[in-house]
């Protein structure tokens, strides 16, 4: 069924609004959509599309729609409202998703919407903004379950029935002792298929996954993959008191961010970044990257300038030295492509780094004498000139050699230094590959023809 | 407890290994780690001691480590396996991760392991075999558990008190006709909060998401984090039976494909290529991305080559032009990526693609303006020249806008004629801007300086 959903409503929405059937719209929001299609929706609209449609979503629905959309476009909606409307858009909303968006307000707004809750879900709130957004802590919510060890299953089955609902994605209850230290989960699955007669301490599995409340969420999210977890307990990392629990779908997010961040830094982009941010906002981001690259391309342009007097003699180094940078530059961003997503993945450490940057060492020298050749000849036949042919040839083979160095040790290295290597990498290397590119090709020509 | 688990085991492993201590390596791979853990440290291994960890890995223990790994590295072991090694190793295994294995098999070991298992089996692999990899069908497993709606949660729970186990990822099992036809889900956690007395058809939601068997998975992944799925049934397009379900932790592994996919796109790579692959087989691969890179260089180099006489002129020219082709390529990149990104988060429809155009228009000029006024002046103070200023200038506003067309435009374009934006964008961006930067800038000197 659901296929083509987002795109034919897309459609029937974009239709809708520009026959001005405002109620249909309305409709369509709040009654015939789930939040989190509304939220795609959104995420989908030029903004002034989207402050239309934004205006049509009823107060009650907001909180659950905010809850979807991406960082960028839930400050752009969550700046515009005051303390009232937020509190009452906030109100059914898991404390997790809460302590998300709050991350992005101003502390005075925070203030407003602890002072409207009540004390066991502001003490919980405050709990989770405790620890930072990128931590287990920062993802958890409180909605667990916990029972006793000493209890029987037929009472916990008794017990869940007084609950007219379950938390969604719960998968699993919590075991835990009278001073709320973690014990042990119990699985929904095996409270089903076990004999009611026993014991909660007999059927517990007391060997799950546990996660410590500052463990980062990107490795929260490899514990989800590797273990196929549902939903996964948080602890005090101190006292092993039950915190809250994660679940799935938080860690979904997780997953897709730390995903796209390496390819969105690569470009200089954020992760986050509103695909249909207005132009301005747009031209200010974009104009900083360029600047950063600027820099590298007047670093380049340097190289060139010692080569004046050369280049004047041959013109044709002018015509060919593109070609050296460019596949040094493509070499090396293969190389860094590889091992930053190493890197994400946790393949890539110290300990196997070496192996390989040997690997791309060999893979360097092989490919830069395959391409050195075809080049080389393709220049000799170009410009009927030998000498241009071996001066290529051989800066091909250098800065294929420089640009494997640069691709593997970057990244390595700039992660040693604490620095994102997706972000910096990219920049650094073609600085590299350009300048190794130039001198090797205008220094060897300088050399030969002189 | 977990956060450096993966580390300290890559280390411990790595100790014994060089120490020779092979009985305590078996002991960790088989008993110690779970099969997640082992098939990722197989990943993060170099070749030859990944033959040594593999062959440490006990045979009952091997199909459960085959699942978790990528389908390059499970090619890789699978390839040296007999047909009775292989059956044994895929035993326990289910049956949706049996058929991913299979499908990167020649066809006569699959018909051996098609008839070493019982029919029932056979006949539910055939069925998931028969739908393309990539699609829900593909993805679904065959191991749900089904009710009747004209039965009284009573009699449900007696008869899952039947299972030794529930499947791993069951929140919910499925109701469906005396024909199999499906009607409805039932959560695991409505069982458990519903009176007892209550019927299936009273207590099931019957507005639950089904997929149908021939939806692409990308669109399944979709659904899933949308709707915060845990699992899903899967029916027959048309008969609307009940094929099977689809899991979480085999979406999360599409989610991450589906994101990671662009990134390694982009520099060449295959999403699945294995980070330590040995050099051979790299270099190969790396050729051809070179290869056809070096025709964009060579089409630049082309470019340059009309205007040698004017180059030999003004030397400055030579030294200047990497500047105007890397800042369009950048800004190219730029509005390439958050295009691509838009496209894979179902953003960007061909209903929205003219705003976002037009956007990028008004970035890529407003750019444009800025960074040529910086470049010219300092154009101008380097080469005291204010004409080669002007022309860098008009040179750099004119590639930004060109960049933003073509960074816009492509992946639209590419997409609607089914050819991958993220694998053939970034060469034809590159060569778009290389091309118009070097026409623009050196065709514009030409005039200037005749």
């Amino acid at each position: 069924m659901a296929t083509t959903l987002a795109k034919s409503h897309l459609d029937i929405l974009n239709e809708a609004l520009e026959a001005g059937q405002l109620q249909q719209v309305r409709r369509l929001l709040n009654v015939s959509l789930k939040p989190a299609d509304v939220a795609h929706l959104l995420e989908s609209s030029p903004p002034r599309e989207r402050s239309v449609l934004w205006s049509l979503v009823d107060q009650e629905n907001e909180g659950e729609v905010l809850q979807y959309l991406s960082d960028d476009l839930q400050e752009t909606f969550l700046s515009e409202m005051n303390a009232e409307e937020l509190v009452a858009a906030l109100e059914h909303i898991d404390i997790d998703d809460i302590a998300d968006m709050l991350q992005n307000l101003p502390s005075t707004l925070t203030a407003e919407v602890l002072r409207s809750m009540d004390q066991q879900d502001r003490e919980r709130l405050e709990q989770v903004l405790s620890y930072p957004e990128d931590t287990a802590g920062g993802l958890m919510n409180t909605d667990t379950i916990t029972v006793r060890p000493d209890i029987s299953v037929d009472t916990v089955l008794r017990y869940l029935r007084r609950h007219d609902e379950i938390p969604s994605m719960t998968d699993s209850i919590f075991v835990v002792s009278r001073k709320d230290a973690f014990i042990g989960v119990l699985p929904l699955a095996k409270i089903l298929v076990s004999d009611p007669e026993m014991m909660v301490r007999e059927v517990m599995d007391t060997d799950a996954i546990t996660i410590s409340a500052d463990t980062p969420d990107t490795e929260v999210a490899k514990l989800f993959e590797r273990h196929d977890l549902v939903s996964a307990p948080v602890v005090d990392p101190e006292s092993k008191l039950l915190l809250g629990r994660i679940t799935i779908d938080d860690v979904v997010d997780v997953i897709r961010e730390d995903a796209e961040h390496s390819m969105m830094s690569m470009a200089g982009l954020d992760d986050d970044e509103d695909t249909f941010a207005p132009a301005l906002k747009t031209t200010k981001r974009r104009a900083v990257w360029l600047g950063i690259n600027l820099i590298t391309a007047f670093i380049a342009s340097a190289v060139i300038g010692i080569f004046e007097a050369t280049i004047q003699q041959v013109v044709a180094l002018a015509v060919l030295m593109p070609i050296v940078a460019s596949m040094g530059g493509i070499a090396g961003s293969q190389a860094l492509t590889l091992i930053i997503r190493g890197q994400a993945l946790g393949q890539v450490e110290r300990s196997n780094a070496g192996w390989l940057l040997n690997r791309e060492l060999i893979v360097g020298s092989l490919n830069g004498i395959l391409w050195a050749i075809v080049i080389g000849i393709a220049a000799i036949l170009w410009f009927e000139d030998t000498t241009i042919g071996i001066v290529i040839g051989a800066a091909i083979v250098i800065n294929l050699i420089a640009a494997a160095l640069a691709g593997t040790l970057l990244p390595v290295l700039l992660k040693a230094w604490n620095i994102d290597p997706a972000l910096a990498g990219s920049v650094i290397l073609t600085t590299i590959t350009d300048v190794v590119g130039f001198m090797s090709f205008l220094g060897l020509a300088t050399l030969f023809y002189a």
